[in-house]
């Protein structure tokens, strides 16, 4: 078996699993989860892999299915959350079982422990499920004890996402990493959970930040290298503009220092710099079809402690928005 | 840990997680998940436990949910019973962890490999969805190649129940079984794969018996016992009758020679009966809250090599129909 080779945590974007602005449909979630894991299985010679996953899109669908589905009342965030487990867990286990001949891949259902004390349950952040006209928000906040907050004219509702304190399944991810085998979890950052008060726990409706919780795995597995796959080939400095430029190498402090909006690349750097700076392994930001490269440090943006203060690309490139 | 304690599987059935006729909430889903886990933690000590689930009435409502949701394309079957191993993978996972202290639970999104040359697939026996009228249904065969068949004076969609081949996720399970811990997989009977005649795998829309699949892992797990845990207490012989009895223990041929139908004990008596001439261990059939009685010998029908032709209960009681 290689249970003697190096770790190494691949997180797949939402979006690097169905292209942006592609309908999510049964077909277009295969053929992405297919091309991703080509490009995992491009970089599993010489090296264990634990591959996490986002859940926007999906998790986004099951809210209005369930929402539209009015014979019933509505499932909560957590459950929905899981289902999304099982969906990509499936499709991701079979492509990449598919895709590697040499070990087996299982997907395991990942809870995630979060504080209830969490300051970001005090205010909610994240967005999630359908748009609203300002009435039907205010009364389901009444209803249901929703937070729901203006999105352009009109209302959604919001989320905490607080930090992830403990993955629940770690001694059975690795057990199986141990093992040699290639482990699918935490998929959309871990099915989010409380303290109970009584020694055990509860499920709670909130969204943990995938690429945090794929950096605390990485620490726990004692992983060498993390992945972060997006639909974006690197972080860039001024993005969006003529002379938008990509970052090729960088140290943590700097990285930070560019001050990325929370939406888009700010969870990333996060996860990056954290992994960076309390393991002293690599963690690069780029492409999901460089995961190789990415990994070999030759592609997206490579973070390190003893990265330069700041490597930038002297092309402006197009890329997808 | 207690990695060299014997294994049983436990096999609790979609019923079993809801109460008959009990509208599928996610509140009733929590309680039952919650009184489940409590009776298959009081058979904890002394041994392994991997939990096996259904998912019907869970399946049905997401089979509803896709349908009734207009913006988007139906998913298939494979896809939502994946999402029903997630969906109760997580709630069976933590309430088990709740109710058992001593050893870490992990859920695993399961495929089971079955034969696209199954008799089964030319003879589509199970009903699937929602209700249709005849003209509808005719048109959905057509539209989308779905088998339709009627069920009293309306349609429905069938799908094919083949028999369980290969657990793909076998190593994984044995590996965390090895390690002492408790899982919960296999839900829904696995979600079903075919070979795609490139030398991998492909999901297929059947529907795979959850008891025939817990055998096949229970067999493969060298199992000492298998628990097929639902809402009756037992086999009956002149079910539905006044004269109704309990089968307390009987061989797998004497068993086997009751003829009871398809739809109702008919695959819990064949999973009983294999485990039992492929191991020589012991099965049980019997109520969700005797798991303990049932792996001990002391409730509901005992199957066993060595067992009498037929010891039957001689008083008539009441039981839920």
């Amino acid at each position: 078996m290689n249970g003697d080779q190096p770790v190494a945590v691949v997180a797949l974007g939402g979006n690097a699993l169905l292209r942006r602005g592609e309908p999510l449909t049964p077909g277009a979630q295969l053929r992405a989860a297919r091309a991703a894991a080509g490009s995992v299985a491009a970089a599993a010679a010489g090296r264990r892999l634990v591959v996490t996953h986002g859940n926007g899109p999906q998790v986004g669908l099951l809210v209005l299915m369930t929402e539209s589905y009015q014979a019933g009342e509505p499932w909560p965030l957590d459950v929905l959350d899981a289902e999304t487990e099982g969906q990509l867990g499936y499709i991701i286990e079979l492509e990449l079982d598919n895709a590697i001949d040499d070990r087996d891949t299982a997907a395991i259902v990942t809870r995630v422990l979060v504080d209830e004390r969490d300051p970001a349950f005090g205010n909610p952040t994240k967005f999630i499920g359908p748009v609203y006209g300002e009435d039907e928000a205010r009364a389901l906040a009444e209803r249901r004890g929703w937070h729901m907050r203006p999105d352009g004219d009109r209302w959604r509702r919001v989320v905490a996402s607080p930090e992830p304190k403990r993955v629940i399944q770690l001694p059975a991810i690795r057990q199986l990493v141990g093992a040699g085998m290639m482990v699918v979890c935490a998929g959309g950052g871990g099915v989010p959970v409380v303290d109970d008060g009584d020694g055990g726990h509860r499920g709670v409706e909130a969204v943990i930040d995938k690429d945090l919780s794929s950096c605390l795995l990485a620490v726990e597995l004692e992983a060498d290298a993390l992945a972060l796959a997006t639909d974006v080939d690197a972080v860039y400095v001024d993005w969006g503009t003529p002379n938008q430029r990509p970052v090729h190498a960088v140290a943590p402090d700097a990285l930070r220092a560019l001050g990325l909006p929370p939406g888009s690349m700010g969870p990333k750097v996060e996860a990056a710099c954290r992994f960076v700076e309390q393991t002293g392994g690599r963690a690069a930001i780029g492409a999901l079809e460089q995961v190789r490269e990415l990994l070999d440090g030759s592609a997206g943006t490579q973070v390190r402690l003893d990265g330069p203060e700041m490597a930038i690309g002297t092309t402006t490139k197009e890329v997808a928005p």
